[in-house]
């Protein structure tokens, strides 16, 4: 696979980056993961808005143009990719320099990291639902800031996959905050429930895309967040994310959701989505 | 400046890690920052102890063995130096692998990434005290582990120089835990504070040998956090670390500390820190 380090398209073994690029000493970075449907990117200037605003958070000067666009195009030529759905990454840090915590040490411009792969969605996942466990949120106060400092993310993630699950949710103060690459909403009485678009989350595209879908379906959201002790209350539960789109959550904690099926409002959800994507891509 | 990269000496312009790094794409990494004194690491299985406690609460699976003492002596000769004090940079990342959160994508054995160079510290800051500011605590809940997803500690201490301090402070929860990259302490009645070793603080090396004097000399030491509301009634305040030993503090948010002049307690504990180190690296 080629992918883009710092203005160069390189092998994948043969990219490297300085020990210097704060990315590597600091963990000070931000990325987006997008989809590509039908050779395009969904959802670009979403995308774009969100990686221009961790930015900016971060006080990485950086005026982002067309880059996505641009390395998204070289990359897939340069790979001569035919597949239709790819995941692209794209990651910028602030910069190497001698290893000072404060901003002034940074002697270069920004890093820019990219490579675009085959990803395709779990179709087992998409069609009968994962099962999920529950996990202290143990990250920090500015989960909405889509950042490399992502070690929390990791371990929680590892958690999951030793007790056999696909995803785990973090819990805060008592509260389901999201999972840990993932969205997390509820259905109860045929309304829909997610943490609300705090510090605490990550607001996901998948999301927003979920969010309007029901408003122009007529489908009540609460955008407020789901106590841990109300999930044996729920109807129905899913994850949003760019690669499974809306993935039915059928277990959580060795509990089922409901009977255990994946539910009526998820697929209808599912469709809708499908059907935002062709709209958008095809 | 020669480095060590991954088993390799190299120039640090030359020293590079794939992009597939965890440390670069995750922040998955753990490190110690040690101090040479006349040419000998001080506190050198202190920092061991920590690291392999890093390493073992991130299941990074890697035993250490003599890699500090044996990677600091190459870089000492391979750099020519004859300095007698000198910083130590001891880096550890999970490995390389394809960008999945869970560790059975890493491919490779761990990273090891390490540098030598003269930091002296500032005899202005240790003579004549700091200012500091203070700052919400919003890193993780395990800033126990030294752990390179550090850029909640990078925004603090940017936010410091910002205000022509020195360090930050972190108040969590309406107390204050340690700076951006030190512990801190404050004195009453002749008396010691300093937060709990818990899981909000990272249990400093320089923190422990101060805390071991003051027991040995008859100090008492109260391991409990300060409200930050009590930060006017303090007499004296410092923070300790790798370089700066014991720094005075002697402004905290534009507020001097007491009358403002470095504390008799502060310079007393100087005193006794400094004839450890003569004790065991002269």
């Amino acid at each position: 696979m080629i992918v883009f380090i710092n203005g160069e398209y390189k092998e994948e073994d043969k990219a490297v980056v300085s020990v210097q690029d704060r990315a590597f000493i600091f963990g000070d970075g931000v990325y987006e993961g997008l989809r590509i449907y039908n050779k395009k990117i969904f959802k670009r200037q979403a995308h774009q808005d969100r990686l221009q605003r961790s930015l900016d958070e971060f006080k990485i000067e950086y005026q982002l143009t067309n880059e996505l666009e641009r390395i998204y195009q070289e990359l897939y030529e340069k790979n001569g990719y035919t597949n239709e759905e790819l995941f692209y990454y794209f990651q910028i840090s602030r910069g190497a320099g001698s290893r000072v915590h404060a901003y002034s040490s940074v002697t270069t411009p920004v890093g820019i990291y990219a490579f675009l792969v085959a990803k395709p969605m779990s179709l087992e996942n998409y069609t009968q639902g994962i099962n999920v466990c529950t996990t202290p949120d143990i990250r920090w106060a500015r989960c909405d800031i889509k950042c490399t400092s992502l070690v929390a993310n990791c371990i929680a993630n590892e958690e999951a996959q030793q007790k056999n699950c696909t995803e785990a949710l973090f819990v805060h103060d008592g509260v389901i905050t999201e999972g840990t690459l993932s969205n997390v909403f509820f259905v109860k009485d045929g309304e829909v429930h997610t943490h609300g678009k705090t510090n605490r989350i990550l607001g996901g595209i998948t999301r927003e895309v979920v969010i309007e879908l029901c408003k122009e379906n007529s489908i009540n959201v609460n955008e407020f967040p789901l106590s841990l002790n109300k999930l044996n209350s729920i109807d129905e539960a899913f994850i949003t994310g760019t690669t499974g789109e809306i993935t039915p959550i059928i277990n959580i904690d060795g509990q089922s959701v409901a009977n255990g099926e994946v539910g009526v409002m998820t697929k209808q959800l599912q469709k809708l989505f499908k059907a935002e994507v062709k709209r958008e891509c095809y």
